[in-house]
């Protein structure tokens, strides 16, 4: 077994303290990774402090983190996509059971036997307990980690694991391009990262916000319009404008407004989960031929589009560097909303 | 102006007499059809009670009927699509703007300024009412009419113009073929036509009805399968499923079942538009990557494609043919649902 040191929270009230545990040694198809970042995702504050007990109930000692990267320094006997040395990525889960359709057709995130994810988890022997990326190392399998090919500073890199892909697959099914009119609905560590890959893909791409003051930051990021979803003047005067909208907002809120915003053939794709579900009239679809749309991250493959997509189009995440003493404090400010855009942990130097 | 013989309803008590109007002279793209079958749709009902008052207020004296086939008698000096004798279909429109981003890409249904209504409307010069297809004659400019190459007869046809296309539509969209698990919700009108297409288009298809009577039916129009919708425990059982769902029911019901009997990536399409909204949570979406799709009618190269696409597979509707005497006894039924599956009025022989 291989000795690790990671952050871990013992109980819902989120205080992080060193955890040494133990790391699988490295099988034929594994790979070790040397952690240097890590993003702190908002489930991670909702997993550690048991937010989401019914759906994926906290298990102690937990090590959060499924936006991960870091340098391969050791490589199974039959790895064949990496080599010691590359740069590899670790998203929001660790294995699958490789046989069903899911996870045959490259949607491993949807298997049907449901995906090992990266922590507060298990491996799929449904027992070894899975711990996160707030830690300076990881043993996967070479099949579940994908290439990063980004040059210079990783800490960017780091989102695009969950932040990057959970926009980008909805973006790229529907088939998002130039001369299209796109939305981000909320401005965050998810909706950030669709404005810079709508706008690569080569939308146009308008914000809506509660936020009055996020506009510069909107335009910083490509958006060419920016409108607040409080002002039903202006949500009036965009109605049937967009082709597709992306909205990313867990709290709660209406997302007729956006239904309407929507032109002949939108579609409205939501990544975020708020508690209190929506009142819809199919009318509202049928008379624009409309189409909602839920997405979850991606898979293996589309991980790796995704990764190349960004790399090629010099699309990171805008990130604010702490060191692990800092996580708690930096969970008080996403909770806030207080983060431009995603806090990633310094592992290298941890 | 050409002098013609249609049934008419003068206020909202549904009870219909002989009108005698007129139809335009022929214009240079206009054709004259003789009607030979009239279609009797469940919107026709709504219209002639009024029941859509907000949506499409009632205009009276009132001919309905959208679902048209008959023959053509005379042509303009321009036209160029169909010559005296063609058997021409006419359905839910007859103009629209012809300039706008829907009308210049063959979604004539979703035009900017709304569609000229085929009956129940008025003409693209917003005066001039139109009178549908319960009338021996229509005259209509050639590009909103659509070839007819079924053989012999023709009353099945009729009713493609609309609940053909409805269902075509959606199916077609969302490539349902070989290979898919397909779902029908409602047996009516609609459903009949969604199985029968289905079905040819290679689908495995299922009927979810709230009628056991209806499963010999089912079998008979092409289902494989056949699930009591009540039947909570068989609802369970469906659940992960099917690749696409048609939601057919206009009257109001819980949509949330058949989300859940999707499986991943699986599409929810409604036809139906239920007076009462339905409660839907996000995370029902997000997590099988699923679709709510609303779609409405079609434009008319698609209606052109799906007429033909119907005189290739051999598809009709089952259709119980009556004489115009009889319309009201037919409506009187067609809410009691006391039809398989579409009653069509012989005007040919009014």
């Amino acid at each position: 077994m291989i000795e690790t040191r990671g952050f871990a929270v013992h109980g819902t009230d989120a205080k992080f303290s060193p955890f040494n545990f133990e790391r699988r040694d490295v099988g034929p198809n594994d790979i070790l990774i040397d952690i240097e970042y890590c993003g702190i995702c908002h489930s991670d504050i909702h997993q550690v402090k048991d937010e989401w007990h019914d759906m994926m109930p906290a298990n102690y000692p937990m090590v959060p983190g499924h936006e991960i990267v870091g340098r391969v320094t050791k490589v199974g006997v039959g790895v064949t996509k990496f080599k010691e040395g590359d740069i590899a990525g670790i998203g929001c889960f660790v294995d699958s059971c490789r046989e069903c359709p899911s996870c045959t057709t490259g949607n491993e995130h949807y298997c049907f036997k449901q995906a090992a994810f990266t922590y507060n988890g298990t491996e799929m022997d449904r027992e070894t307990p899975t711990y996160g990326g707030y830690s300076k190392h990881y043993v996967i399998d070479e099949n579940y980690a994908v290439k990063v090919n980004a040059e210079g500073d990783l800490s960017g890199v780091a989102p695009l694991l969950c932040a990057g892909i959970t926009t980008y697959s909805p973006l790229k099914k529907f088939n998002v391009g130039p001369g299209q009119k796109v939305g981000v609905v909320g401005l965050g560590g998810l909706g950030h990262m669709a404005v810079k890959i709508a706008k690569a893909m080569g939308a146009d791409v308008t914000v809506f916000s509660t936020s009055p003051g996020k506009e510069a930051d909107a335009q910083k990021l490509g958006a060419s319009g920016f409108i607040i979803s409080r002002d039903a003047e202006a949500m009036t005067a965009a109605a049937g404008t967009f082709n597709f909208i992306i909205d990313t907002v867990s709290a709660d809120h209406d997302v007729n407004p956006y239904i309407a915003a929507l032109g002949i053939g939108g579609v409205l794709a939501f990544v975020g989960m708020p508690g209190s579900p929506n009142t819809i009239h199919q009318a509202s679809l049928i008379m624009g031929n409309k189409v909602l749309a839920g997405s979850l991250i991606g898979g293996i493959p589309e991980t790796q589009e995704m990764l190349d997509f960004c790399a090629k189009h010099g699309v990171t995440a805008d990130v604010e560097l702490i060191s692990p003493d800092r996580i708690e404090e930096a969970y008080d400010r996403t909770v806030k909303s207080d983060v431009r855009y995603r806090f990633v942990i310094d592992m290298k130097n941890a």
